[in-house]
């Protein structure tokens, strides 16, 4: 690009959008989509749309698939499932074209994305975005099918796995230099606290990328950790808002190292949410030899099983019998493979038993300002405590702490931490509140 | 190729199959095809499959672009329009690997299905099958999706319109020097008639190219022009065979300038089918003045609409008038258009009114004997006369002879011309008769 035609991309804008599945449920809301888009063109904007496949689109294919095969290959797998983002692509292009503007619109393949050759959750490796950029200079709002790209070596059609549309609009946002990422979805940004269980609970302004992290890991399911990564990566301003509104949504940008340097200007919150997760499910290990090296060979064979662990715990070993007993959590998903993996090592560590307990939930505290505020932990624990809350375990970052409780205790560990670290609002906010679609 | 490995491939056999929407029409469907596709393999043949959208997933799109916008740009339809034969690709792939073999499915850009930038009815102008030859000789089955194409200058996905699928196979047979071409549809074969119409139609076990060209204009809706002139272009044999039964169905191989060398050692059958079509319209412009290049005005105007004539008469001139009338035929959904174009043209030419009838239907005998047996035209004519149908309009071929009829008149004709050539069956043949996908 000359300088020229660089400084004239600068003057107008690049916006990068992503728009989930729910907000293209039907031909209804796709024409709605299209006004939202044009109007950002109609601002000066090129604009550059990433899209998932329409409403429950996926699902269907994923049923067709499995009445034809128990297991498909995931080569044709991927196939399959990224005609739902072409169909979505193709529709909303016709749409916008029913608005009098031109749009054009690009598989994976075609926008340049390009992946590693695992099938079901390949990773973006470049974004080539020669075609976009042409049609942009042509003056055509592109349309990109989200969570989908082309495989370096094999040239094979491949997908991001969960979370992918928003990985792909903000890979394309890197790739074009955009000057920020609007993620739609149906909720009008990232909440102190899910507005279900919390009903006065605040939208967020701003968070920083390392804060949206511990958020999204920690069961906020508002962006993937991915995409939160790879913007952080690229430094690209994601700004997460609603399909259904005009409201500003949440800005996600800066570390919390900028916002130190700003200290001196802005007032920090100390917390910025209430995160909680009832995904995960806690196995312990009883009566493991405290050797040196058992835990090693539980934690081998659970990682050669392709499960993710979160939190562990180690107890201290009882000198009377120098047993000791190892807990950890994981995805329920995962459960009954962790548990066969663990169940074939009996003979070899020689523990005792196996405890199994899906009725648990996580409740965490996130805040880039707990850093330089001593005492977060101690009321954290307090406030639990006062609300008759047991803490089963727990895991500490810089920016979070995380708390293992009994499933049924969550809503209120939730609600009595939000009060306590006064991020209730004066109101109750109106939201709707759901997953991401991907 | 090494000479040894396309030794081997001659050995063994290559064979392209075609399925269309009616043999995909559910998951049960989808199966059913692949167990198929597998036999054909095990009998040790290379197999290269063509797909058509799953049962009615193609108007399912439609429906949705029309929602969404009353005149969709032509390239996004052909962008929305593709997913459905790769959806079908897909779950067949998935099929056969549920059945122990490997599949890999290609769109047409992948198979190399190079096309003019038409969209919506785009041509093939190259086949590069690289990536189809790579699969066979790793031991895969290949499956394509029909129908498709990229643009050999834009790079841009292209739909092939109707017909498509059938052309694809043909083509794809022609660029790897396929063996056999089986077009697999819902009926048995094609028939000397329309069996719902003369239930002691006979399957045909071969006719040739021409033959099959003239059925398929003059209404026998098992294989599109455009295959089967492919398929002659090429010397490709096509089996026509259903995909519900092992019947062994129609071949179509073959000119009758080779029949006619074979003449003395088989039989030849002077007349192969009575086809009619209830897709035509008539139109007569009355009272046109007779100068030279009057009627070139009016075939002009109608080619500029891009209006496809079938049949064309021009009365002889009144001497007293010096005034004529021009008759012609033309799809039905043409109609409209063609009375504007002409309407339009009437100050400029003076015409003195214009007649549209929709109420007729076109019967012909088709047979490349005809050429040599003098008196079929006389019997034709003589069996319709007796049966007490008028003949409106008359056109010829080399090997067809084509009546315009009252559309009422239609079945009596095809049943009296049916009995009279001899083509009468022995037993009624049970069949599905009906048209075909894409």
């Amino acid at each position: 690009m000359s300088t020229e035609v660089a400084d004239q991309a600068a003057t107008r804008g690049l916006v990068v959008q992503k728009y989930g599945g729910s907000s293209l449920s039907d031909a209804a809301a796709v024409k709605r989509v299209a006004r939202r888009i044009v109007e950002a063109k109609k601002q000066g904007n090129d604009v550059v749309v990433a899209v998932s496949a329409m409403g429950d689109s996926t699902d269907d294919l994923l049923d067709l698939a499995s009445k034809v095969s128990p297991v498909p290959p995931a080569r044709e797998l991927d196939m399959l499932l990224t005609a739902g983002e072409r169909i979505s692509m193709a529709v909303v292009a016709m749409a916008i074209s029913d608005l009098g503007f031109t749009a054009r619109s690009f598989t994976g393949s075609q926008a340049g994305v390009i992946t590693d050759s695992v099938h079901g959750k390949a990773k973006i490796i470049d974004v080539t975005p020669g075609r976009i950029t042409d049609a942009l200079s042509e003056g055509h709002i592109v349309i990109v099918a989200g969570f989908q790209g082309v495989s370096q070596d094999t040239k094979e059609i491949t997908t991001l796995g969960r979370g992918g549309t928003d990985t792909t609009a903000v890979a394309l946002a890197a790739a074009l230099d955009a000057d920020v990422c609007e993620i739609y979805t149906d909720v009008d940004g990232v909440f102190t606290a899910d507005p279900r269980i919390v009903p006065t609970a605040r939208k967020l302004e701003r968070v920083t990328y390392e804060e949206m992290l511990e958020l999204a890991a920690c069961g906020a399911k508002i962006l993937h950790l991915r995409c939160v990564e790879y913007a952080r990566r690229y430094d690209i301003p994601i700004h997460v808002r609603s399909s259904f509104s005009q409201l500003h949504g949440t800005v996600v940008s800066g570390s919390i190292d900028d916002q130190e340097s700003q200290e001196g200007t802005m007032e920090q919150a100390i917390i910025s949410g209430v995160a909680h997760d009832r995904s995960e499910a806690k196995i312990t290990v009883v009566g493991v030899p405290d050797k040196v090296g058992e835990a090693a060979r539980i934690f081998d064979a659970l990682s050669k099983a392709q499960i993710n662990l979160d939190m562990i715990v180690q107890n201290v070993s009882a000198a009377s019998t120098n047993l000791t007993d190892i807990s950890f959590t994981l995805p329920r998903t995962d459960g009954q493979t962790a548990m066969q993996a663990l169940h074939a090592l009996k003979g070899a560590i020689g523990f005792d038993s196996l405890i199994y307990d899906d009725r648990i939930g996580k409740v965490s505290l996130i805040g880039a300002g707990m850093r330089s505020h001593p005492g977060v932990t101690a009321k954290f624990f307090n406030c639990l405590a006062e609300a008759g809350v047991n803490i089963g375990m727990i895991s500490t970052s810089e920016i979070r702490i995380s708390v293992i409780v009994d499933e049924g205790d969550v809503d209120a560990a939730v609600t009595a931490t939000h009060t306590a670290f006064d991020l209730d609002s004066d109101e109750v906010e109106a939201v709707v509140y759901g997953g991401t679609g991907r």
